[in-house]
């Protein structure tokens, strides 16, 4: 039996776990799968480009368990009341093959950007960080003010978007989330004495929402949003003056911001930091710079997550995906006596 | 909603259709697809190697859909009670990157598996044969034979494999499937006379299971048993003299029969016999030979029809996989308003 957790069931464990508790039990998931990198098999993205956007797969592995992620970008969708994103992850037993959980990753994607930003950020911004600037209040900004507020103990969010519904928005939903909401009419005046900097906006192409004039000394950046070859949202000299530390080298490079500083861009990949094998930030005045694109690891350590508290929980239905055959060689016997069932 | 396709949903699907049927309708479709090969976006499947087996990735898309299949193959399964090959296909909107279909594809692997190669043989085995050795009669055995007889008008099957269980096993199921079933002490004894042989074993390394002198003038031999690096059952020099065709060179040099033959063995691909830009058999004298290690296009036909089918005959459940947000950028206030109502 496969194990399907759509998105009721989600919901479910949302409710039973919190959504605070689980961004922060899910950071802890990523933070350990970061650390013991040199363990799993790896490879960049494998897109399928098409007129009206990009479909995915993200798989990753280790001994025990393989996971993959079907994700689509669709930038037109929202025009159509559909979303820009949605994706579905498996689940399957590296000793047998089988699989054993397909599972709603959508919502879960949102969730484990942001738990994987608070992972970084905790790495990389400057102990006792307080506000965060948002810039870009779409899908991802809730899940981004919940885990840096849980994981970081951000207490104030100065936030930005061109959109003044996506702010009144992520204002409302956070209206109860004990978060001082800081709404302001620039990108400059977001950033304006903020610690910590997230931009996650839906440009297109290359565009420097975040430009260089704009970012003191001291801050993380946390960029989310270029993730894919021609999309990206940082002023290339704000890079240059960074410490850039990006997910995984090999695909960050065809993806991520520093596409625009070339092949030979010096950046660190998290899990260094993470080991200690490499220094995050050298003081208080280094600016910290996390160019994410979302890698196939952090769907692993999601998937996985939610696949032991569902099972701890009794969350979700099994569903026979799988043949079950007394004879494994008596595929054809088994199938016929089930139509022949079927047909009564 | 994604449809979802369960093992007992697709015996429904069968008892509607019937097993001849629907391998005969699959055949039309995969022939179709492969008539117009240079629409889809290929590449060799995407294997992750275990100590213990393979799981691997077969994405394929055109202008409309994109099709994945997650498969394994594990050769101690069995030993364990399990099956050495499982599958689980998923079919998406390209317009929209929605994921529509999560399917079932053990048993379609099986029948896609042999539909392919009554399309293949169409086109390259002698016209009127009459006469189907069978070298091996493990899971995809029967699949085989019905698809022959179905798509060529095979009425006889000569069979053997090392496993008197399968051999067994594979005549009591077709007992009442209209066939003339010659169960035979060798392989020799298997070919002797046979039209089309299909070799479907499953030995271990590179063997020899068909050897160069047992095969006479005008035979066109099937051969679907050698699907991975290092894995082969059909000696090198039979190969020599046969005419070769593949599904997709780009694979198959790394995982087919002519993985022994070297990188610049002579091979054809199915779909320019299909279309008619390459000539497959040059008389009646030539020896063809399938070597097929199975390509992702099957799948995607495989799903689109059974798609198709499930939806006609209302057969399958929608499951609310992909969240569906009345704002596509509130994912936040959708996925919390779910867990509100869950918590009640």
């Amino acid at each position: 039996m496969v194990q399907i957790i759509d998105t009721p069931a989600l919901a479910r464990l949302l409710a039973h776990i919190g959504i605070e508790t689980f961004l922060s039990e899910l950071a802890e998931r990523i933070e350990n799968d970061y650390a013991r990198w040199p363990q799993f098999e790896k490879m960049p993205r494998v897109p399928f480009h098409s007129q009206d956007g990009v479909i995915e797969l993200m798989p990753i592995a280790d001994s025990e368990w393989f996971s993959v992620k079907l994700v689509n970008g669709h930038p037109a969708n929202p025009a159509k009341g559909l979303q820009t994103v949605t994706a579905v992850g498996i689940l399957a037993d590296v000793a047998t093959g089988y699989p054993r959980l397909v599972c709603e990753m959508t919502v879960l994607t949102a969730l484990r950007t942001a738990a994987t930003s608070a992972v970084a950020a905790r790495h990389l911004a400057n102990p006792g960080a307080t506000t965060l600037a948002m810039i870009g209040t779409g899908a991802q900004g809730e899940f981004q003010a919940l885990a840096f507020k849980r994981c970081l103990g951000i207490r104030a969010i100065r936030f930005y978007d061109t959109d003044v519904a996506a702010m009144v928005k992520f204002a409302a939903n956070l209206r109860t989330a004990s978060l001082q909401l800081i709404r302001c009419a620039s990108v400059a005046e977001a950033i304006a004495g903020a610690d910590i900097i997230t931009t996650a906006t839906a440009v297109r192409g290359a565009r420097a929402v975040l430009t260089d004039s704009m970012v003191g000394p001291g801050v993380h950046v946390n960029a989310i949003g270029g993730d894919c070859p021609g999309k990206t949202e940082i002023d290339p000299r704000l890079l240059s003056r960074a410490r850039i530390v990006v997910e995984y080298l090999a695909q960050t490079r065809c993806e991520g911001e520093i596409q625009s500083l070339g092949a030979r861009a010096p950046a660190l990949e998290l899990w260094e930091i993470i080991v200690g094998c490499s220094q995050g930030r050298s003081g208080r005045q280094q600016i910290t710079l996390f160019d994410s694109v979302g890698f196939a690891l952090e769907d692993y350590s999601t998937l996985r997550y939610v696949y032991d508290k569902a099972r701890a929980l009794g969350i979700g239905h099994a569903v026979p995906l799988i043949p079950q055959p007394r004879d494994p060689k008596d595929l054809f016997g088994y199938i016929r006596e089930l139509a022949e069932r079927a047909a009564v």
